[in-house]
């Protein structure tokens, strides 16, 4: 614990200040229902309402607004075919600065027109003969461009961390918090704000089961990579932590739990047919740990992110009937 | 103008304040590219968020709460295997009435269970052979039930017009209320609220294209009844205005506008996709309206009823993909 994480509250506090009028403030929801499902009270922080559809736009926007003005004058790039391509080709064009994002050739074309509606050039690569990471340098370095990773950096973790400080706010401190883990981004961004804002408050991770790097990396104490996970929640397929998250998690996080697609597939069910809102799998994560049981909650608040809307709707059709 | 109407304002907000603290104040939500899409800006009443699911929790609660003493003792009676029956069922399980509940004997498992698991008795009736309204009208009499019909009622009308009331509070006064239509209680209610807080304010009904009794009826000056129309927004097919909502209609709306089954689930996909929202076929009566291009919203502000988000899965699942 007296170990220097990447991100403080100072930092989260500040990317408060710099995301205010640019994010949304998304609700808190309740229900009686998913009360008594659980047995205890589950306080959602609905991120699925957030600007292009998930939590990611925070970080985004957080770290593309530290830019010096030469930084911005040149540009940014990042490397995802997911929420993050979104959230930082919405901020950049908030913000006038140029983005270019990195995707497989083969990405759907639905999110490819969503990323570019919001004028942001692609860079498509071969996903079989080139490596994202390294096409995404070659870029930054030609253009001059900043990369803005999907997680593992301390602007976007600290932007992150404005979501669960909301919910704090909104709904007072709720007894135990649980958090979808993919890469850390906002597992690590919320453990920092829950630590100076309700240090009684017991913090987890959610991740799929079919990808416990996070659980195995927290109990070994070293960042653990997996295969690429076969999961239909697409947003925690990441294969490891990140250098500046499992620090924070390691340092602040109780636990890492682990659910399954039918449970992921369940809370989106629940979510469609009792609280009349669209959750991706990914966003189920940490619902589904409670509706599954994997905590006591009786007589206990719990905070729980949904963190993203986005899934597309044959797919989301799929998996709600 | 100058005729007597079954609710005036003061009903309303008499209205209002018995369903405080019961009913849920539901959110205004709005969305950038909703507005880019019908060429102004709307402002969404979220009612798929209200308490069983939709607005005719208002109105049920409404009327339950002026029940006397000896009504209370006795009990309520309605038909309907929609969304009014949740609402009285849960209306009288807060309230401490006995509740019982006229159904086909095929109504959809999900329903009955829905409706009994808000502790009603469920009456079963041959759709075939048996006319609901006259079971209903035997039961009360039978058994000293008070009946409360899903539309035509002073106090029902009056309770839904709180919907409206909250809205323009909320929101402010919009220069255009688009309001799904089916028996008219929720349009007539409605009315009545915009008359008194926004009277310029234009006011409009949105029916299915496939039963427009409504528009026939507003056209004509006389109730014009249908046969049951064949439409997937399921809440609205009524056959005919009633006897208490009709004149209210004639006086206070503009006009009444109708859209497609093909509209219909268009805005469903809309919402799901890009607002990551529940909407029932019936809750998009008024926003497909608008998004279809019937009115010309160019500088203005129209509010939109999102009526409720009850929808069984699979049927949803069909709907939008």
């Amino acid at each position: 614990m007296d170990e220097i994480l990447a991100v403080a509250y100072d930092d989260v506090v500040a990317a408060r200040g710099r995301i205010s009028g640019a994010a949304r403030r998304t609700p808190v929801l309740t229900s009686a229902t998913a009360d008594a499902l659980a047995g205890g009270t589950l306080l959602f922080k609905g991120e699925n309402f957030q600007r292009a559809g998930a939590f990611k736009f925070r970080g985004a926007f957080n770290a593309l607004s530290r830019f010096t003005g030469e930084q911005k004058a040149a540009g940014v790039v990042t490397f995802s075919s997911g929420n993050h391509a979104q959230a930082v080709a919405l901020s950049a064009k908030l913000l006038g600065i140029r983005a270019v994002i990195v995707m497989p050739g083969d990405a759907p074309a639905a999110k490819v027109a969503a990323t570019r509606g919001y004028g942001a050039e692609i860079q498509f690569y071969d996903r079989y003969t080139e490596v994202r990471e390294e096409l995404g340098a070659k870029l930054a370095a030609e253009q001059g461009l900043t990369l803005v990773p999907p997680y593992d950096h301390p602007d976007v973790m600290a932007g992150q961390g404005t979501c669960a400080a909301e919910l704090f706010e909104d709904a007072g401190p709720p007894d135990l918090l649980l958090i979808p883990l993919g890469g850390g981004g906002l597992l690590s961004g919320c453990a920092v704000a829950a630590h100076a804002l309700c240090p009684d408050c017991e913090i987890y991770g959610v991740e799929p089961e079919a990808g416990d790097d996070g659980r195995q990396s927290f109990r070994s104490g070293r960042i653990v990579t997996v295969k690429t996970p076969q999961t239909i929640a697409d947003g925690a397929q990441t294969t490891h932590l990140g250098r500046f998250t499992f620090p924070v998690i390691r340092a602040l996080v109780k636990d890492i739990l682990t659910v399954t697609d039918a449970e992921l597939a369940q809370a989106m069910r629940f979510f469609a047919e009792r609280m009349k809102i669209v959750v991706e799998p990914t966003g189920c994560l940490a619902a589904a740990a409670v509706f599954a049981g994997r905590l006591d909650l009786a007589g206990r608040r719990a905070g729980i992110i949904l963190s993203g809307g986005n899934v597309d709707l044959e797919k989301y059709a799929g998996l709600i009937c």
